[in-house]
Formats: C-alpha cells, sequence, structure tokens
C-alpha cells in the first residue's frame, strides 16, 4: 500500500501530521506494507530564497496581519501551536524562525527519496526550520542539514548547483492541483484515499484501515465481447484456454 | 497512470491481451503517461518442469479430453484461436507446442523488469512458446530466450541457478488472489479498475480512458476534530497556517 503524503518543509502543521502518521503506523496492522513517499507541496513559491538581514523575524507580526488581529491574539495562536506540537514531541521556536524558499529543499527530499533516506532528510528540514532557526531557503544550510542526515557531500552540493529534481518537484506540484490539494499536510493513499490536514493518529488509522479493507476491490470495466457467456474477453483458466 | 498485467507464458489469449493492449496504448491519448508492468500468474504451477520426450505433444488430444469433445471438434476450437490470434499478428503453432513449468520464466520475466527489458522478454518468451515450440520450462531454452531479449547472459544463468525472484513471483500470485483474478489475461490500471481476458483494444481504450478520467478523484476520509469548521485537520495554506 503506498501513502503520499504532500508537505512543506516550512510548514508547523506538516511536522505535526507526520508525527501523527509515524504514531498512525504504530498501530496500523499491516504497517510493514506500507511504502511510504514525500511530495512536494510549497506553501509559498514567491517566497526569497533566503533570510533577508541577521534579526529575528517577526513571525507575530506577520500572523497578526494576516488574521487582521492584534500581537497578544496572533502571540496566543502561536502558544496554542507550540503546545499542540508540543504534545507530538516537537518543540517549535517561532521566535527565532527564519522563512525563505523551499523549492531547493524539496529537491533534495527527491534526491533522498533515490538514496533511500527521505524520511529522515525530511526529518532533519522539518526541525532545522521550526526547532533550530536554520535558514531552509539557504544552500549552506541545505547541504549541511541534508548531509546530517545521511546523504552524500559531493551529491548534495552537485543538486544545490544545478537544477536537478526541479522537474520532480514541479510534477508533484502539478498533481496537487489535479487532486485539488490546497493545503497540506495532505495524506494520500493508494491514490484513492485524501486524508486532509494534520488530523489525529485515529483518524490516519481509519483511513489507512478503509484503504487496506477496499485495497482489492477492482472495479471490472468492459463489456464482455459479444456471443460469450463467460463474462469476460477470451481467457486462460486452470492450465486450459476457452476458445 | 500505473498497469499490470497479471498473464502467463503457457497462454494463447495472454499474447492475443498483449497484442491488443499495445494497441489500445497506440489509440490511448495519454500512453506516455502509462507505465506497465508485467505481473506473474502460473495457469498449471503443477506442470513439470520439461516437455519429457522427444515427440510433439498431443494439444488437439489435451483439448478434447479437457472439454468432452472428439477431436475434430477440438481441432476446430484450436483453428479458431489460432485465426482469432492471427488477425493481431500472432503465428501459434500449436502443432509444435511443448508445455512446461512457467514459474522459472516468470522469475526471469522479474529480473527482466528490473533491467527494464520486461516487456522485450515477455513477448520473446511467449513467441518462443507458442510460434516456435521452444520447451519454455527447460533452462537452456529461458537463457537462450532472455538474452536474446536483451538480459545479460551470466546474470540469467544466476537466476535459474538460483532461487531469486521466486518470492516476487509468489507475491504476484497472492495479490492475483486478492484481487480475485481467476484467469489471464487480467489487466489493473491504478489498482483500481480491472479488465478481465483479452478483450478488444476498443474496450482497452475504454477502461484506460475511465481510469484515466478518474485518477484525480480522490475519496476523502476521517472526520474534522472537533471545534474545527474547516472541514479538515489543522493545515498550513497560502503561506499561513490555520491554529
Amino acid at each position: 500500500m503506498q501513502v503520499e503524503i504532500w508537505s512543506d518543509v516550512a510548514c508547523p502543521w506538516c511536522a505535526v501530521g507526520k508525527r501523527r502518521f509515524e504514531a498512525a503506523l504504530r498501530t496500523f496492522e499491516h504497517a510493514d506494507d506500507v511504502a511510504l513517499r514525500w511530495r512536494s507541496f510549497e506553501l509559498d513559491p514567491s517566497a526569497p530564497r533566503g533570510h533577508d538581514g541577521e534579526g529575528d523575524v517577526d513571525y507575530v507580526g506577520r500572523l497578526s496581519a494576516k488574521y487582521g488581529t492584534d500581537r497578544a491574539s496572533a502571540q496566543g495562536m502561536i502558544d496554542r501551536m507550540t503546545a499542540t506540537a508540543a504534545e507530538d514531541g516537537w518543540r517549535f521556536r517561532f521566535d527565532r524562525i527564519r522563512p525563505g524558499n523551499t523549492f531547493d529543499a524539496h529537491r533534495l527530499v527527491h534526491l533522498a527519496a533515490d538514496r533511500d533516506r527521505q524520511d529522515q532528510v525530511k526529518e532533519r528540514f522539518l526541525a532545522g526550520y521550526l526547532e533550530e532557526g536554520a535558514p531552509i531557503g539557504e544552500p549552506a544550510t541545505l547541504q549541511a542539514l541534508a548531509v546530517e542526515a545521511g546523504l552524500d557531500d559531493a551529491e548534495v552540493a552537485d543538486v544545490l548547483a544545478s537544477d536537478r529534481y526541479a522537474e520532480a518537484v514541479r510534477a508533484d506540484e502539478r498533481r496537487a492541483r489535479e487532486l485539488g490539494i490546497s493545503g497540506v499536510p495532505f495524506f494520500v493513499i493508494d491514490r484513492r484515499y485524501g486524508v486532509s490536514g494534520a488530523q489525529p493518529a485515529a483518524a490516519l488509522v481509519q483511513a489507512l484501515e478503509q484503504a487496506w479493507a477496499d485495497r482489492s476491490t477492482l472495479t471490472v470495466v468492459g463489456a464482455p465481447p459479444p456471443g460469450h457467456d463467460h463474462g469476460a474477453g477470451d481467457a486462460c483458466a486452470d492450465g486450459s484456454c476457452a476458445v
């Protein structure tokens, strides 16, 4: 069974969703049969690459402007998000967050998939951005975090210096649009079932179980040819062939 | 879009189905987006490995015994199957067919998938068995045909001398049982749609088009958490995160 998770790196709820999916897998009976693939989604494709300036980012100010609230309300929202994430083991530090463009991070997450280190690299990028104030759009940051997560130093440098995996990122984003995904995290099971947002682990388990139960349900299409009464095209079975 | 075709090598309708699927792909608008995978199905797992004896096999006798008809009727069935296959370009020669166990052939078809030669090897085995009287269960036959189709001589020998890919064959066959596949060829599109038997190319095109149209239709599962009115779990969108 294949699970694809569309998500961004600069995305607190994506980090929470990752933990909840991990918890769901610990409960799900057929976890060994689940292949996980991280898919790319940029929440802000127009973001500048790096964090400009030396000081901290005013995340409270950004949020209060976005929602039209005062700073105290915005701080309250951040505190609730931080507290929720803490229940899942994250130590978000919005006070030192450094926004950036995540396109290059997504390219490296695709490289990591080819090297069987995708989950490790995704995890390292999320922790760097959300907990450690790592400027996630800057090549030096990505280089260090990706290598820490097990990728080859020279290969990471080569990807960062080229446009390798750019098309893979864009393909993921096209697919997201086709599927109607407008926010992340978004979980897709066997290209058939969707779960939107960082829902509780129990809801993810329920989705996995439903998908598992239905995984052998095929919709049989195509009419049998005229004159055939066995409900299918010409076929062979049990060592012989109907003619 | 992924198409998996469960099929055997010792299977006339599987050969016909292969041609019809190829014809369907020539018509289908999104053929470039179709990834094809041949899946294993043994019509007669208990068949002895090789063809015993020197003489030709009495296929007419086998068929008349199977269907309880006289030899003339059995010959008529064979003639009709041969004529149908000829319309798709096959030159079946039932007069010189040499049955055998196809398990090793399936193992090599799996090796071929890893070497990007799966379709070529599948084609070569079908032609060898159905047109050329190749004893398809015998290692020397498989070795020669697989190398002709582009596989590496030493690697083929290594697979034949070991049990490599045996588990992959069995996994395909387990999956066939789970999906309720009792005869082949059987086409599965995106693990969602099934087409049973060697149906006409037009029916296969119809199935491909239906699957294509529905490929972005997700069933959204999982209830939103209590108190959330945005119909989904906590999510980030448009560069910001609902809290």
